[in-house]
C-alpha cells in the first residue's frame, strides 16, 4: 500500500540531523532534466540536460521540470539553485503535507498528485521552487498531468507565454488542482453505484466493504485537499515580489477551486455516512420482517400442536376418543383457536 | 441528475488553460439580451436585441439581462464589457460555488437559483456583473423569479426606480434568495408529512427512503446557501464607490436573511436525523414486543408439548395410563406448569 | 402550529420589493398606544393614544408602548418617528431572528417572547426602537411580562427613574430575557419527570414521543437564545451616544445571562441524547433478556421432545417397548440430558 | 438536588428589578467575618466581627473572609466597600456562571467550589473582590478548602506573606482551582471500577446507570471547569494597576491548570462514551451468540422431531412399520439427516 | 497504569502554596548530570558533575543534561541558574501539559516523550531551559532518544556545532518529536492488523477489547502531540534575543511535523471508529442471517409437524386412518404445502 510506505517512512528518518538528505520512497538512478526557456516572442526545449548544463537566462522565463529523484542528485541541485538544506529534506521525504514556505529568493511549493490506481488512491510528491525569472518543478514519478502545459509552451496557447514565471507557477499548481476533480469524479460515480443498489434486497458484506474503501478514499483526498486549499490562500497572501499583482486574481480563482473540492468531499462524505445508516435501517426492518415471520408461524401452530399432542397421550380414559364427531370437533376447535389468536394479534397490531 | 451533471463537467476542462471558455451544461444558440434603461422620471425596454445594439447610457440605470449561454457569445459580452477571462471562465463553468469578486471596474457575484421539480432539486446558475451605471445579469436558462422586478422597473413600484445600479443589483440578489423560501416550505412541508406519520405502526422502507431523499435536498439547499450567506457578507463589507452607503443597509438585512435561511437548513436537519433515530427507536420497540410474544408463547407450550409427549410414548409399563382419572390428572398438572410459569415470568418481569 | 405558521410567512413576501409593508401573523385592527413619561421627580401616564397624540418630551423619558399590528398603523408610526422601511418591514415580519441595527439616529432591536402553552412553546415578537429620550416598543401581542416595568415606573423602584432611556431599553431586554428562565424551568421539570421513568421496565412510544417533544422545545429555545446572545453582545459594544458608558455594566450582565441560558439548552440537550441513548440500551438489555429466556427453555425442551417423540413412533420392533422399567429408564435420560445442556451454557457463559 | 435548586433559583427572580438583592438558595442569619492583616513582618487576626469593625489598614494586606449570606447583609457590605448593586446581586444569587467583572476600583471574580458528597456532586459559589490593599471573599457555606492559606499566612508559609492583595487572590483561585483534581481523581476511580467490569458478562441497568451518572458528573464539572478557565484567561489579560506583573506569571500557571482541567474532562468524556458503545458492542455480540445457540438446536431437532411425528402416525399402512429394522432404520436416517445438516451449517459459515 | 499515576499525582499537591518543590513520581536520589561544551572548533565532554562543578562559559553552547529527579535536587539547579519557583515545581510535577513559557532571561519548554512499552504507552517529561549561550535539559527516567545528538555533537556531524544554544534546543525538541512517528509506526501496523481481520467470520471480545485499546492509545497520543504543536507554533513566535531569526526556519518545519502527526492521529482516529461500526454492521448482518435461517427451518417444519401431529391423535374415527393410501397422501400433502410456504417465502423477498 502506498500510503503506509509514506508514513512509515519518516520514522527512518528518526535519529539523523535536521535537513539530513535521505531519500524516502523509490530511488531513480538518473533522474530527467527538461529545460524550457520561453517569451512571449521565443521558445526553446532541451531535454536530458546535466545539472551543469542548466543556465537561467533572466531574459526570458526558465521552467527546469526534473522528474525522479535520488540524494546526490537533489544536493547537487541544491547547490545550483542555492536551496535551503531544510527544502532539500522535504523534496526527498515524500510523505509531505501540501505546504507552501516563504525564503528570501524564493518560494517553494509542494503538493501532491493524487490518482486513482484501480479503486485505489496512489498519491505521488510535486516540489515546485518560484524564483526569479525561473521555476523548479521537481516530480517524484513520471506523470502526464504536465503535458498540457508542454503544448501550451510550445505551441502559445492560453495565456503562460504573455506572462512571468509566476504565472507559470499558478499554471502548474492549476493542472494539479485540476487533477482532484478527476478523483471527484470516480467518487461520484462510485457512490452513484452504490445509491442505485442500497434499496436491493439481500445487500451483504461486500456493500460494507465498498463503503469501507470508498471512506478511506475519502479520506485520502480530503488529507491532500484541506492544506493544499490552506498553502493556495497563504501563497495569495504572500507580500513577495516574485508574484506580480496581475498573477493574484488567478490564485484568488484556485483558491475558490480547492474550496469547492473540500465542498464536495465534506459532501460525499455526508453521502456515504448515510448510507451506511441507511443500510444498518434496512437490515433493522428485514430482521423486524423475518422475526414477524417466525412468530405469527410459532404463535400459531404451537398451540395447536399441542393441542393433538394431548389427544395423542395413550391414556385409556380420555374423553371423546370413541366419539363419532370427536375427530371433526377436535379439528373445529383448533380452527377456533387459531383464529380467535390471529384476531388477538391483529387487534393489538402486535403482527 | 442535474447535480451530477454539473460536478462531472469540471473535469472535462482539466487541462485546458485557464480562461478557457468551454461551456459547461446546456448550449443556447440563440441566447435573448434585453435591455432596461430607467431613471426616476423615464423607463425604456428593448429586447432580442444583439450585442452590438447594446449601449449604456450614463444618465440612467441600465440593465442588461441576458438569457442562455453559448461560449462564442459570452466572449464577445466579454468584449464588450471589458471583462476579464476569469470571469467568463466562471459565468460559462454552470457549477460555480456562489461568490464575489471585485476587480478595477466592476463587480461579478454569481449565486444559483434552486427549484423543486418534483421531489429534486435542480439549479440554474446566475452571474451579475455591477459596473458604473449598470448590471448585466447573464442566467443559464429562462426563469421566471425576475419578472417581479420588471415589473417594478416599469410601474414604477418600490424603491427601485429611485436607486442606482448598486440597489438594482441587491434587489436582483434579493428576489434569489427569497426564492430560498420558497424550496425551504416545500422541505418544511415534506418533513411535517414525516411527523405525522412516524408514530404509525408498520412504517417500512419508503419512510426510510424519503428520508434519505429530504436530506439530500437539504444537503444540496445548504450547499447553496453557506457560500451564497458568504459572498453576500463579502459583499457587504467591499470598499469600492460602486456601491452606495445607503445601499449598505439593504445588504445588511440580505445577510440577515441569509442567515436565517442557514439556521433554517440546520435545525430542518438536526429535525431530520432525530426522525431517523425515532423510527430506529420504534423499530426496536416493535421488534422487543414481537420477541417476547414469541417467548411467551413458547415457553409456555413448549414445556407442555413435551409432558403430553411423554405420555405418547408406546411404552407398555407407564404408570397412570389405565388409571381413571389419568387424563384428567396430567391435564391439571399441565395447568398448574403454566401457571407456575407466567407467575415466575412476571415476578421477574421478563414478559 | 405557530412556528410553521411564522415561517410558511416569509415566502409570501417572495417578489414583493424589499421594504414592503405586508403584515406576516394575525391583525389587529386597532392596536393600543400607551405613553409613558418620567424622570426621576415626576410621572405620567397615558393610554389608548393616536398616533398624534404621541408626543416626545425631550426632558423626560418617553416610553411608547404598543401592542398589536397592522400594516398601516405600522407605516404611520415609521412616518412619525421617521423610521427606516427596511424596520418597518422587520416589524412587520413577525418570524425575524432576535438582531440589533444601528441606524444614524435610533437603534432596533428585535427578540422574541417566548411561552409555553401547554407543552408547546409560542413565541411572540417584540421589537424596540431606542432613540434619543425615547423608547418605541412594539410587541405583536399582548403580554403581562412588561407589568413590573410598567410597575417600577409609576411607584419608583428599582433604578429605572433614576436613568435615560437607554437603562429602559436594558430593563425591557433584561425582563425578555428573564423569561426564557421560566421556559427553562419548565423544561428542566419535564426532563426530571424523564429522568425519574427511565429505569421503569415496560417504557413504550410514548416514552419516545415526549423525548421528541421535548428536542423540538430544546431546538425552538436554542434559536431564539443563540441570536439573542449574538444581539445582546453587539448592542454592548455599539459606539454610539444613545448608549452612556453607565449602562455598559448592565448590559456585560445581561450578556452573562444570555450566555448562561445557551449552556443550559447546551447542556439539556446533551441530557436529552443520553435519555434516548439510554432508552435504546435497556430496550437491548431487555430484548437479550427474553432471547435468552426463549433459548434456554428451547433448547432444554425441543431435544426432550424430540426423545419422546421417538419413543411415540409405531415401529412394532422397538427395544425396550415391552420392558418393565423402559418408562422409568427413558425418564432418566431426559433427566440426565437436560443437566448436561444446562452445564453445558452454563460453563460456557452462555446463558 | 443541588443543582436543580440553583436552576429554579432564578426564575423566583423574574420581574424584579436589575440589581434586586434577594438571596437565591439558603439564608444564613448570621453570617462570620473574619480578617487576616498581614505583612511580610507582622500577622494579625480577628474573628466573628461586625461589618462596622472591619478596618482596611492601607499598610497592610487585608482579607476579609465571609462565610454565609443573606441579602441585608450582602447590602451592608456593599455599603461598606462601595459595591455595584449588579455585583451584590451576583454574589446573592447562588448559581452563577463563573466570571470576571472589572470595575474602576476593583476586580468581581466569581467561581465555584465543587465536591462529591457520595457519588452526586454539589457546588457552592465563592465570590471574591480584590480592591487595593484588601481581598474580600465571600462564600456561601462554610469550607475547609482556605484552611491551608490561613495557615500560610499565620505561618508565612510560602510566598504569600511577601506579596500583595493580588497574589492573596491568586492563592485563594488556586486552591479552588486544585480543588477540582480532587473531584478528577474521583472521577477516575470510578471510570477505573467501570472499566474493570465491562468485559464480564451479564452486566446489566446497573452498569448503564453508573454511566448515565458519571456523564451527568462530568458534564457538571465541565459546566464549572471551562467557564473558570474563561474567566482565569480574562483575568491575566486585566490592564489594572490592581495585579502587578511579577503576578501574571502564577495567572499564567493558574491558567494552564484549568486547561488541562478541561483536557482531563474532555478525554473521560471520550472514555465514558466508549465505554457505553462497548457495552453496546457486547450485549449484541452475546444476543447473537444465544441466538445462533436457538438455531443450532432448533434446526436440527425441529426436522428430527417432524421425522418421528411422521412415523407416530395412526395410518394402518405405513411402510416399514412391521419391518424387523424399521426402528433402526429411522434412527440411522435421522442420524444421516443431522449430519447434512451440521456439515451444510459449518460449510455456510452459518454457525 | 503510568497514566493515572500522574493524574493522581496533582491532587497530592492540594492545599501546598503555589511553588512547592514535591515530586510527583519516582524518586532518583542522585540524578547524573553531564555538560557538553562545544562551539564550531571544539568540544569537551563532562559527566557525574556536581552541580557546584557546572561552569557555564560564555564563549561556547553549553549542555548541561539531567536525568532523574529529586526535590532537593532541583531545588539547588533553581539556585544556580536563577530559575523561577514555578518553573522548579512544573519540573517535579512530571505531569504536565506540554507548553512553553518565556521569562526574562529563559525560556522554559517542556514534553513528554512517549513509548510503547508492550501495547501500552507511557511517557516521561523532559523540561528544557534555554538560556543565553546554555541549554539545560532535565529527563524524568533515563532515555535513549538524546544518544543520536550526542553523537553529532562529538562527531561534528549535521549543523550543530555550527549554531547556538537555540538551534541545540531546536535538535532536541526535534528528536522527541520525530519519536512521536516511531509510536505513530506502531498504531499502523496494529490498524492494520485489525483492518486484516475484520471480514474474518466469528470476531468477538477480543476484536472489541483490541479496539479499545487502541482508541485510548490515540486518545493519549492526541492528548499529548495536540499541546506540543500549540508549544511549538507558540516557540516560533516568540520575539526573544534567545531565538536568531536563522532557526526560525527549523521551527517553522518542527510546527509542520507536529501539525501532520496532528493529521495522522485524527485520520487513524476515524478508521478506528470505522472498525467498530464495521463490526457491529457485520455482527447484524451475522445475526440476521442466523435468525432467517432458523425461521425458514421453523416455519416449514413446525406446520408440518402439526400436520402430523393431527394424524398421531387416538381417535377412534378419524378420516383416511384405514385406507390404503392415507399415509402416501398425508406425505404428499406435507410435500405441497411445504413447497405452498416456500414459494410465498420467495416470492415476498422475505428470506
Amino acid at each position: 500500500m502506498n500510503k503506509s510506505k509514506k508514513q512509515y517512512s519518516h520514522s527512518e528518518k528518526v535519529g539523523l540531523p535536521p535537513g539530513s538528505l535521505l531519500l524516502v520512497g523509490e530511488e531513480t538512478t538518473h533522474p530527467t532534466i527538461e529545460l524550457y526557456q520561453f517569451s512571449t516572442d521565443a521558445v526553446s526545449y532541451k531535454t536530458h540536460l546535466n545539472i551543469a548544463d542548466i543556465e537561467i537566462d533572466a531574459e526570458v522565463v526558465n521552467w527546469i521540470h526534473i522528474t525522479g529523484l535520488n540524494s546526490s542528485f537533489v544536493e547537487q541541485i541544491g547547490v545550483k539553485f542555492g536551496l535551503h538544506n531544510l527544502i532539500l529534506e522535504d523534496i526527498l521525504s515524500t510523505g509531505q503535507r501540501p505546504k507552501v514556505d516563504e525564503f528570501d529568493d524564493y518560494i517553494y511549493f509542494v503538493l501532491r498528485v493524487v490518482n486513482f490506481s484501480g479503486t485505489e488512491l496512489i498519491s505521488d510528491q510535486v516540489s515546485f521552487i518560484l524564483g526569479k525569472n525561473y521555476v523548479l518543478s521537481i516530480a517524484e514519478k513520471k506523470s502526464e498531468i504536465f503535458a498540457p502545459i508542454v503544448d501550451r509552451i510550445l505551441n502559445k496557447k492560453g495565456m503562460v507565454r504573455y506572462n512571468k514565471a509566476d504565472y507559470l507557477l499558478y499554471t502548474l499548481i492549476d493542472v494539479v488542482v485540476d487533477n482532484f476533480y478527476l478523483c471527484m469524479d470516480k467518487v461520484e460515480m462510485l457512490i452513484e453505484k452504490l445509491q442505485g443498489s442500497i434499496d436491493l434486497p439481500n445487500q451483504d458484506n461486500r456493500f460494507l466493504t465498498l463503503i469501507r474503501n470508498l471512506k478511506k478514499d475519502l479520506l485520502q483526498l480530503r488529507k491532500n485537499i484541506v492544506p493544499t486549499r490552506e498553502a493556495v490562500y497563504k501563497l495569495e497572501r504572500l507580500e513577495t515580489p516574485l508574484i506580480v499583482e496581475n498573477t493574484d486574481k488567478y490564485l484568488r480563482d484556485l483558491y475558490d477551486h480547492t474550496k469547492q473540492l473540500e465542498d464536495m468531499t465534506e459532501s460525499y462524505n455526508d453521502t456515504i455516512n448515510n448510507f451506511r445508516e441507511d443500510f444498518m435501517s434496512h437490515l433493522s426492518l428485514k430482521t423486524n420482517k423475518i422475526i414477524q415471520i417466525l412468530t405469527i408461524i410459532s404463535s400459531i401452530f404451537i398451540p395447536l400442536t399441542f393441542i393433538v399432542g394431548v389427544y395423542g397421550m395413550n391414556f385409556e380414559f380420555m374423553p371423546g376418543l370413541h366419539w363419532k364427531y370427536g375427530f371433526v370437533s377436535s379439528i373445529v376447535l383448533m380452527i377456533f383457536v387459531s383464529i380467535i389468536m390471529v384476531i388477538i394479534y391483529v387487534r393489538n397490531r402486535w403482527i
